[in-house]
């Protein structure tokens, strides 16, 4: 059978006969600086959101002692919010396991191939809840952002404008680190890609 | 330098001298299978999506001529369900292209590395994509559903039943598309695993 010429042609310095004399690359460093990313902005949203609540004093129109009445914010009253919780709370755990992985494996001249397909499977998955997550909260944002004169679902922006900043901020941040962990998928990927046959 | 010492025992058989003699892994039927499955939900998430308009007479408690109004409810009164709708729809033509490109690779014993690395790449952007508007639509919905008493959001899906079941469906479908990317992923980034030195 000749089916294997085609293959062969694409990868001619593998049938070279010799052990590989170079080193494989390396990433370990590119790799860290995106995992401490990655940290370091899960936890700045993480922080962000614990802290946006929001106590605000509502003019009524009524005479005292009916005034105003206070209302506050707070993030566990939209599941969504909770959900964008949850998961940056997965993230940062997750981001702590694979720093430690990756700089036990900074001894060695390259990670192993299978090291790198598990580390690609976990980050999808991880830029996946993250970026639902992001979703999630970022369209409820909006609604509380401009409402939704279709539905009857006022704005509450102009009200909470404290809490609203603080959700706003975290979504952004929260994006920043999807982006982090598909950059992460896309270097692991590219390093098995140099390494293959 | 014995530093390359760790690295050859994780891969003794790239040592042997001799050029591969087996083939190397094609998973080109499993990719094909994955891919049909993301184009058809793609595809049918995009229909319930736009035919989910719905139309239904309230009664208002009023006299004659007023003792009922219509209203509608169509998926681009919501920022988020546009966004859904705009994902699908790139989600689609992706699918469409990939499709062909796996289709034209079947003749090769094996897709070359390159196509394997690109593969994950945009799979992986796909994914992220179309998680973001699953999450988007889906808090939307759930709004929809329950309500929020905190906002004074009301729900709307007692109303518009049939409209709220069309968006939720579209959103379990979408989930699934993007479950399925998520596993193009793994399957791409294992093929690529396989054929690493």
């Amino acid at each position: 059978m000749n089916t294997t010429t085609n293959y062969d042609k694409t990868a001619p310095e593998s049938g070279g006969g010799a052990a590989p004399s170079t080193l494989p690359p390396n990433f370990f460093r590119l790799d860290l600086i995106l995992r401490l990313f990655v940290f370091a902005s899960t936890v700045s949203a993480l922080v962000v959101l614990v802290t946006s609540k929001d106590t605000e004093t509502i003019a009524t129109g009524f005479p005292p002692p009916f005034a105003s009445v206070t209302r506050d914010a707070k993030f566990n009253y939209s599941p969504a919010v909770i959900y964008l919780l949850v998961a940056l709370a997965v993230a940062i755990l997750y981001s702590i396991i694979t720093i430690i992985g990756s700089c036990s494996l900074a001894s060695r001249p390259a990670p192993s191939t299978k090291i790198l397909f598990n580390l690609i499977v976990f980050d999808t998955l991880m830029a996946g809840i993250l970026a639902s997550a992001t979703g999630s909260v970022g369209s409820v944002a909006y609604l509380g952002l401009r409402g939704n004169t279709h539905t009857n679902w006022n704005k509450v922006c102009n009200v909470f404008g404290k809490f609203c900043k603080h959700i706003g901020s975290s979504t952004v941040v929260t994006l920043a680190a999807t982006i982090g962990l598909i950059l992460l998928v896309v270097l692991s990927s590219y390093s098995l890609y140099r390494r293959s046959r």
